[in-house]
């Protein structure tokens, strides 16, 4: 995630870090030389002049609208979603750390509920790791230990394993003794919460929008840039590369920006800086424990957070 | 549903497997058939000119747009519905099953536990094969016993009758004796949720989006495209097959996608992976009873998943 | 609501039972003689050329477009709405109906177990019949007895009278003795989600969309479509009538399934079919406590069920 | 909110009742004049002619559209909001009502039951005069005894208040004597979903719609209608004053329904008509209780409920 | 926040304040000039004509109108989920007042009350002052002592401290006792709430729409407003620093708006005003303990409130 102050409106035209630029630019130069020959033929392809007015760029701009604005809300809709998890699993972590404190008997020592707080933390850590496909090892034996880390590397659902060890944790008698069914209840429906969290993440990671629709929108983007410069060189001359390249970068940044928001747990600059939530969950559940609180994590490149 | 991992922009133009190309073909070849025949004779119908410009296209335009939005809008919200209710099944079911295995009292058996876990993923089957209209009876046998499918089988709400059995056997003496009524009544949350989902599924299922919506979109789509080439053929010459087979494509394949896409539990590549989710949530939950589980779904065609 | 299996793309265009065309005959042929008139005529009125070029219907297309797509858009938003405040009768009747067979005391007979039945099957087609304000009557003596249905008579909020019956008699020391205030709250909050979702159909029957908004749509579209002849005339000639037929018939067809799915509870061909679905839920229930279930409801016309 | 059965789609056009045409007859006007004077002197200014074509109405257009629809979901979203809080109440109060009599224990005679009824609507209508900012002093008379009205008459948050008496009435020993814990909880959680219903209303009376947006919307649209007559003049000719008010009758038509809606609670012809509502709320409560119901709301205008 | 009543049509047309026309002035005098020098030169740059002829911008506004339409339903949605937060947390506060003061038991004293009051009143200011990175201390000092201030001024996240000294206080058994389980969890449910009101805020506040999409549309927003004098000077010649000027204004003014309801918690005139909402929430707290209640919040200018 890109996190960038903002600038004054004349800057902000120049801005290099955080614009989707860097990553167009091969299919911009391949739009500016396209339309550069388009201006030296005069719309000419071997010899023949291609005829195309602005009426069919309406046409087409119609399908190209709805194919655009659908898949960018679609996108966005995926962003805002994933970024709801995980504010609710911040917001039911944290209600757990803080019901376990109130309401656990005093029998409970320091130890047990650091035990809770690691094995809470660990699941987060588990689920960023599932989420990028990365290997969860470290920060699980960091959390709970070599032997626990090592039952848990065979298991496909990292996550709710943990969870569940909580839950039996917190409910079984060997464990933490409970003063009440209301108690075990409470903290019942917190695990919950973070499972019902979990799952949502693996759906959306799991299920992609249809990929017909990113095929369908993707050539009809191309196809409309492509044919662009021979509907615009008769009327704006020498300035057809300007424009088409311009007009290339605006749909196809949109659509490069909405490929990225789409996938909101990967590494891409627009995509959730899992890092920093994860490390977010870590500080302050450990500040509702009193223990010392890790530093926040540092861009990996200007403003950009992963 | 296709799951394939994003190609080069340049590759991404020519993908064939996941594209809604190849379930149109005819309609395309119909519309490059018809658009030749109007540059083979200048836009003339026996002999008389079709006066079409671009201006009533432009009008028409304006309710293709709103109706091909609506439609397609509308489709996708079943499908994420579909997605969603879905998820909340594997999530249901999992913390079912955590909460089985934390808070039944000891008396309950491993045999008792795998009941509850096959009953739970009997369910998920029944749901599945009701939703797509093809026989549980194998999946029932395999998971309830011959017995019990025989009895299931002549009732119509299969997925409810399992979930009823569920709830009997937790909450009858002669079942599972509950430590409390608290306990009962978590368990009963996530039954409650399971059947929540399930009428959320036959919801879906049961009642389409109104069909004049669908009939008045159709006509419309066609009108607008046979209309096309007499409109552009004047402006476009030689060059309008091309025009006009491209902006049929798009046309016509939105209305597909959008077809398939609203009809979430069906076989078609745009539907939802059904059998990819049923086996997710059966592994899903065997893992979290420590027992062995099954392979992954492969696909049924390249990159399509059923 | 029209259920109607997927036409081929070709036998799809010419659909008469399901389209709304049956319903806007009448303004179609006013259309029809209008623009023939106007190319009688050249577009003259009184020997006055009216001279509107394509120009103005771009500007009136804007404000078109706008009421067509918030209209429709707020008109099916009630339709879904609608459906599923139905959909959640179906389970939380299904969810109340499961309980009261689980959970009730041994005591609690046949016959106690029936009366719970067929009070919900009643409630469920009081408010069928309180939405479509048609006489309950019939239903309520089936379902209630002769004695219960003549006190019913003079309610004004029938569904909620019987559900305040079925709260009473979970609750009352002369009917069912509940075992714990636990269970009670169960079934209660079941209860409630009726009340909840007979309220939300209700507030739907009972709130519009604003009128003004219906006037205001419709005099734009009647507007446009009058005007339309007179300045397609001139570039479309002969084919004038035929286009603007067309464009008319996209528009209020348009506006009347929009007003159809406004009013769900109507008997309109897209509106919901409250038949069918009162039926669903007595039949699933039925199915529950192990009785004898109806048939389904047949439609009323081809296609058609109401 | 007007309230009128649906017209033929001819008497439909010349409705006046409910129509929002009466409230914006002298812009109306005002635009007539200006178009007639720029028929009158062909578009000329001071001798001088403003060149206007059609292509900067296209680019306005395109933001009066932004702003318009923007604008008019904002506002809707407000109605549908302010509507579903006061269904919400309707089924808040509803169930309460119907759980009291079915748990407060046999010692809560007639008069403790009137009692609950009666403060329930207190708190309604005092919600209703708090949102119109009239004075509820009659109708807490009515309800609560004169005493008790005295108290709340310096009370800022006078339904909040009401309802913090119910509360302590119900819970307190002296007051109703609860069987258990459950029970009021049962009592509490309805209790809490109407002070949620009223926190609701409370926020969508004291945030407006940002005042910007409506200033920026407000200057487009008028800027567009009051430049219209000179972009057409050359075209439409003797009928560009025809043309003129109507486009500008449907753009600042909408922009009225768009106020009106924006403030439900308001007395505004396409405002909610709380009057109705809380007299059906009444009126459910008290056919519950088996006390008389006072009549329904008749309307203040032909159609025009307040 | 603006808040000011609405004016006539005609003098709307002309505020000031409110208006986010005094933050954009110097680009719109720097499109003045440009347009201006467009006129003066025939669009010609260094004797070289422009051909820049409308079609192109028709091409333009296409994705313009698409990325300030998602901008400003993105930028809306974080205001008005902003606003909803601060609206459930004075609901929750609310309740959570109400309910201490009907079940602590009567040992609890004034002191007690008043302690519960204002930790809860301490929480909400807590909550304002990290939103908007301001000193919480005075606040707290005069809510909870100049001791527990001190305490706080090193934590991270004082609201969900505070929040927490609250859980404890009402659970530990030094601190007040309750009479149930039942009791505690009621207002537990409510302290969760208030939690997960703090979480949501906190995500809006550390998540920002992507910033590409900023860049892009500011981008494109800024080259259409260049080249539009260009493209109109042919058209519209001496008014086109007028019509220029004007667009750009509705263009540029959106952007604004957009960036200012995007950060909901900032001190931007069309931000929350959190100043009046934090008054609202303490005035409501103390009248339901009938304590005084402080004043409301003036504004700090004309209709402006922060």
């Amino acid at each position: 995630m890109i996190v960038r102050p903002m600038q004054s409106w004349f800057r902000m035209l120049f801005v290099w870090n955080g614009s989707v630029l860097q990553s167009i630019i091969p299919q911009l130069i391949f739009m500016g030389v396209l339309s550069s020959l388009a201006v030296l033929t005069h719309g000419r392809v071997f010899g023949e002049k291609i005829p195309l007015s602005a009426a069919p760029f309406t046409l087409f701009g119609l399908t190209l609208a709805i194919f655009l604005v659908f898949r960018n809300n679609a996108s966005y809709a995926r962003f805002t979603e994933g970024r709801l998890l995980w504010g609710n699993m911040l917001v039911s972590s944290r209600t757990l750390m803080s019901q376990v404190l109130s309401y656990l008997p005093e029998s409970v020592d320091e130890m047990g509920r650091a035990h809770v707080a690691n094995t809470l933390i660990a699941s987060i850590y588990a689920l960023k790791h599932q989420l990028r496909e990365t290997d969860a090892t470290e920060d699980l034996v960091r959390l709970l230990g070599e032997q626990r880390a090592k039952e848990l590397a065979h298991k496909v659902y990292k996550p709710i394993a943990i969870l569940n060890d909580m839950r039996s944790y917190l409910a079984a008698p060997n464990g933490v003794p409970l003063k009440s069914d209301m108690t075990r209840w409470m903290l019942d429906t917190q695990i919950n919460d973070l499972e019902r969290s979990v799952g949502g993440c693996e759906r959306i990671a799991s299920t992609p929008i249809p990929f017909s629709y990113s095929v369908l929108l993707h050539r009809t983007v191309y196809a409309y840039c492509m044919l662009l410069p021979f509907g615009l060189v008769d009327s704006t001359e020498i300035f057809t590369p300007l424009v088409c390249v311009f007009i290339a970068y605006t749909l196809i940044a949109l659509e490069a920006i909405a490929n990225e928001v789409a996938e909101p747990f990967s590494l891409a600059p627009n995509a959730l800086a899992l890092d920093v939530l994860t490390r977010t969950i870590e500080r302050s559940i450990l500040e509702i424990c009193g223990r010392e609180i890790p530093a926040e994590i540092t861009p990996v490149r200007p403003y950009q957070f992963t």
